[in-house]
């Protein structure tokens, strides 16, 4: 299922040998039509890896009829050479398929500043072509890195037409896209100008409010395909609403996987003059450490809280913010409020709220606890 | 020592009973004149606890006679009872010493959001003022927290006048001043105008470019007295110069003694068009979590530092960047360089070298690993 589930789209998981744990690291994912129209938003990161800046060559025309995806390594700031894997990556594609390399993107994920093996990148897509299939399943696998279970997500729209994803993404899940792979399939009949609109109605709501680490990928990349092979023409609205609960869905599945979480927190700003300020203050919350290591003890240690969104541009008085955790409100007005021992906050889900006092906005950040494991999950990382 | 290295100042550190651990936790410096000049940085962060918020009122004359600092409580989002201990303190070193209380600056330290015991506070400034004198080394460990040890330093300025300071500051150390108290004394003679140019000069290139874990305090404050027992006028430059040399060895033994901390890493950025550009890059590294993780683990992770400054403004082409870690040059014009394997980043002082090779603009930047530690400690803080 996952990017399968649209009509007119064949996937493919398989071991080319890139990951050293011997696992699936190559997926691919085809658009047998009628249409071929794709929109694609990446990482904001100037720091960009190669499948990045192809990738980016690729969507301009909004024509796409495959995707190619591997683990184990992210072909990032690899030179020359590395441009050169992921150029030759999207040709043996190309020529596999019997379409246009300018018709492939190419996503990577894993370690920065090490060599892709060539030889085994054009082996895997070779197997990859000759395995197409309903493997939806297969190819959310190939593209996990240290995510502990595959992320998918299947919604039906109004009208008879379908919308599939699947995302990788563990760590450095911060904004202008969490670090993240997602590919999202649809039946539906979009133009390539529709799409672009959706995909960033739908991102900006979901994966740009899932900030895990505060760190940004060289790599993101979240790409929709539309085949309309359903022959359902959807209304606009519905089709971004179906679209946004995919990535919604896929969101929260990162969050949950996030490495060596063991809080997912949800931070909701309310009262805010702007959306924009909601956000930033929000985002102020989910970056600091000091906040994200107290619930990782289960200490509800709201002063933190606002520490944090004292160093933000956003309207509000610091002496008039309220603050509650699972839904006690330990902080009014900036005065000490409700008991912390009023605060069970021993569950993985974790709700904040933050009320500015000064408006009508909202946003909602997700993020996670900084942990023992997290640092250490990410000490040994390229060891 | 420390504040009470230079001529006409006075000191003391007590055992007011605010910290559960009995420790010392109240200390009292006094100018003796005959100058009572004074200049004082705070956090720029906009959730301020009640002594910034009072002592902002005291500096605004240039005038101080005594500062008066505890450890055991922040005094922060306390509400209108908080303001009345800070506000209770002064008056009470005022009365004790002879002088306003309008002349009195207050610090404190510790958990945001409890009440400090008023009558505790007051018995241990009763106690601090009977007990003046050359007590530097008392004062400087009454105002730890986390902190495993005093923060102290000295330096002789030309033709004859010093330099005094204490600190503390454990956790919380990011920009805007790392999260600190500091106070340095002088008997050199100069005017509150002169020290105020002078304390924001040294304090740029000093505390604001310690950045240990990205969180920024509600309570800091550097405060400078100048007593001009000494006599000597100096040359404005060489003042500035022994300032800093104070300043920079107190954020250096600040970064030493960060919370949880196993490696002390200094980032210096080089090749810059601007100073601002290079204080901005330094930063972002400062502040990634993937990257100090992975210095935690002795992994000399170069990718995640050219992923940090990817998020920057700062002008540069990611792809003719140069990257050096301990002397080695990992990454040379955003390609892998010298392998990993040459690195050993083991010992506790790791040099990070950033070459943006578009102009000849410098700064460097201090921070820590992020370690088990780190976590484990701020977990723990509140309770």
């Amino acid at each position: 299922m996952s990017v399968t589930a649209a009509q007119g789209f064949d996937a493919a998981g398989v071991t080319a040998g890139l990951k050293a744990s011997g696992g699936l690291d190559l997926a691919l994912v085809v658009n047998r039509g009628p249409l071929q129209n794709a929109a694609a938003v990446f990482t904001s990161n100037r720091s960009k890896a190669n499948p990045i800046i192809w990738s980016q060559q690729v969507i301009a025309d909004g024509t796409v009829s495959a995707i190619v995806l591997n683990s184990g390594g992210a072909n990032c700031f690899t030179g020359a050479q590395g441009f050169q894997v992921t150029h030759a990556t999207a040709e043996a594609v190309g020529e596999a398929l019997g379409v246009g390399a300018g018709d492939v993107l190419v996503c990577s994920t894993g370690l920065i500043g090490d060599q892709l093996p060539l030889d085994k990148v054009l082996a895997g897509v070779a197997s990859a072509a000759a395995s197409l299939g309903d493997n939806g399943e297969l190819a959310s696998q190939a593209i996990m890195t240290t995510d502990s279970k595959p992320k998918r997500s299947v919604r039906q729209g109004t009208g008879g037409y379908t919308v599939g994803g699947m995302a990788k993404g563990a760590g450095m899940l911060a904004p202008g896209l969490a670090t993240m792979l997602v590919v999202i399939t649809t039946d539906a009949v979009l133009t390539s100008a529709e799409l672009d609109i959706a995909l960033r109605r739908a991102t900006r709501v979901s994966f740009d409010r899932l900030d895990s680490d505060g760190c940004m990928s060289t790599n993101d990349q979240v790409s929709l395909l539309a085949s309309g092979a359903s022959g359902v023409e959807p209304q606009f609205d519905d089709f971004v609403a179906t679209l946004t609960a995919v990535c919604l869905d896929l969101a929260e599945q990162l969050q949950g996987d996030a490495e060596g979480a063991s809080h997912d927190i949800r931070i909701e700003v309310v009262g805010a003059e702007s959306e924009d300020d909601a956000v930033e203050v929000g985002r102020s919350v989910a970056r600091n450490n000091l906040f994200k290591a107290a619930v990782f003890g289960n200490d509800p240690n709201w002063g933190r809280v606002l520490a944090a969104i004292g160093t933000t541009d956003a309207a509000f008085d610091p002496y008039d913010v309220d603050v509650s955790m699972n839904g006690v409100r330990v902080c009014h007005q900036g005065a000490p409020d409700r008991p912390r021992s009023e605060v069970d906050i021993t569950a993985r889900r974790v709700d904040l709220l933050i009320d500015l006092r000064v408006g009508s906005a909202t946003a909602t950040i997700l993020t996670n606890d900084l942990t023992h494991d997290y640092v250490h999950e990410n000490s040994a990382y390229s060891s």
